[in-house]
């Protein structure tokens, strides 16, 4: 059954039908807003995605469920990188009337499954018709605890950087697929399903170790950089700790030049936090504990030092932002 | 200048730089999430909308001050339909890198007029780059005390139903347009420049006197059957009760048909609300203390009566949907 058989109120009946209800929800779907309560003395972290087919995501690269996935995962991991607890989600959806109902479905189980799996309610939406491209957009609500949530603006000279999993996992995959290759399925999933690190963010905040947080969506060049100019610090990273999966190492072999993806390549949605230096094992604890290894990269600098890449030999080089702008290609 | 000169970061830093600081906001634009507070002893209401170039708006029959004013105030609309306050702003814009940054400057001076005239502040949002047409997304949160928030789900048999301003202008203005002809300029405004009711969505709801509530985007004939189905309950329509604006009246008279406009042609971005029938004067106090009139159009009725209109001659007929479905069409 195509959407144009199935009707917009009945589509949004349908997902209703399999929200649940969750702790501070008093409205969730079908009412003007949803109408919610925070836990006492926490304040609210909100972060917005918009997902175009064709310029985000492409159909033909990914099942709807996966695609349902990734949307909330990606907003989810704005709330991780504040350290906060996600819970409201909110997933606007236009498509086109000949859209396959079950294709939708999947979607919409993606949407779902993601959420749950850490922990948030979907509680509102909107839907419309799109003259072709699927349209996305994901809003997350998370609660931190007063003064716990984890900004861009805290690190000072002599903290230690810290970053998740392995980088340029993602952008390496997209780079196989765009060249018309097949990436093997790890590499693949590090692409269509990253997982975002809730509970390693939510660990390092309430703990008070991260002195500044980011997401790496853009790049770590590109990332870390908004981390230096809140901050008004420059930064020294270490190449030969710039932690990279076995697929990556055995492709760089062959492909030096494939580091940039490290570096630049986006989509790694993993971690990025400055940690004080005295505190650097209490945080790899946290990130054991949260079975996502964390790796000192490098050191916070003074301001007007800029963001610096030491190499294998000692020397020193400014590393430039290449991260991805939208409107300048 | 267009976009693609201009670049993603600097026009985000160009749109923060003209946002100011607000209470309750500990982090806006420019970190991976907000960071808000919420007064104490308030829920928190949040509404998301998807409005697409050529589906919900044409750049050739408004201006991009116009659209940013109307984007946000369709989302604060719903807001005052639970008789909330709009508190903090989310818009997420896609457009092609060839869009004038002149064009962008207004649609964000469009955003930010209408916000801040109901109280609200431009937190955060998302850019991006579009194949073509224009892509907006807005979400708006706002509060309301513990317990008077309004819903869909109150209205009880023998309340009345009343609505605020007039009906099927905006459809009106909307199918001139169509038909190749000019709205008058006061019509004409009352589609590209449609006003939320927030002050009046507030009164009735802080005073205790709405015990559903909803804005008017499909037409009342579609809206206030979502009420009847969350409240279970039907509803009778006075046809002469209708209010109609002198403009609408003096076409409605030639063309008798332009009565469906005011029944089911949408974006009147009115309110519609139930009110117990021993407090209707009391309700319409509020509309002629917020300047906004209230009309009393009917009443609801027992369980299974469905919605019906009345007309001059006394004559009773179902009152058939007809409100918009994005999917069917």
């Amino acid at each position: 059954m195509r959407l144009s058989e199935l009707g917009e109120f009945r589509l949004i009946d349908a997902i209703r039908a399999r929200t649940g209800t969750a702790a501070g929800v008093h409205r969730g779907i079908g009412d003007d807003a949803a109408e919610l309560e925070l836990p006492p003395g926490h304040r609210l972290l909100t972060s917005t995605d918009l997902l175009l087919e064709d310029v985000h995501f492409r159909l033909d690269w990914t099942s709807a469920f996966d695609l349902g996935r990734k949307a909330v995962a990606v907003n989810l991991s704005d709330i991780a990188a504040m350290g906060g607890a996600p819970r409201f989600l909110y997933v606007g959806l236009a498509c086109s009337g000949a859209t396959e109902v079950a294709q939708l479905e999947a979607f919409v189980d993606g949407v779902l499954t993601e959420a749950a799996e850490h922990g948030a309610v979907l509680v509102g939406g909107d839907t419309c018709r799109s003259p072709g491209p699927w349209i996305i957009s994901v809003t997350i609500e998370g609660t931190a605890p007063a003064g716990k949530a984890v900004g861009r603006d805290g690190a000072r000279p002599g903290d230690a950087v810290l970053v998740s999993g392995t980088l340029g996992d993602s952008a390496l995959a997209l780079a196989l697929w765009q060249q018309g290759l097949t990436p093997e399925p790890w590499l693949a999933e590090r692409h269509t399903r990253p997982v975002p690190r809730v509970a390693l963010g939510r660990g390092l905040a309430e703990a008070g170790l991260a002195t500044a947080m980011i997401d790496l969506s853009d790049g770590i060049a590109s990332d870390l950089e908004h981390i230096l100019q809140a901050s008004g610090v420059g930064a020294e990273i270490r190449r030969a700790a710039v932690p990279l999966s076995p697929p990556f190492r055995a492709r760089l072999e062959r492909q030096p030049e494939l580091f940039d993806l490290a570096l630049g390549g986006g989509e790694d949605y993993e971690l990025l936090c400055t940690v004080p230096a005295a505190r650097v094992a209490e945080a790899l604890a946290v990130g054991e504990r949260c079975g996502v290894p964390l790796s000192a990269v490098g050191a916070i600098t003074p301001a007007g030092t800029g963001l610096q890449l030491r190499d294998d030999a000692g020397t020193v080089r400014p590393l430039r932002v290449r991260g991805y702008d939208h409107f300048c290609r």
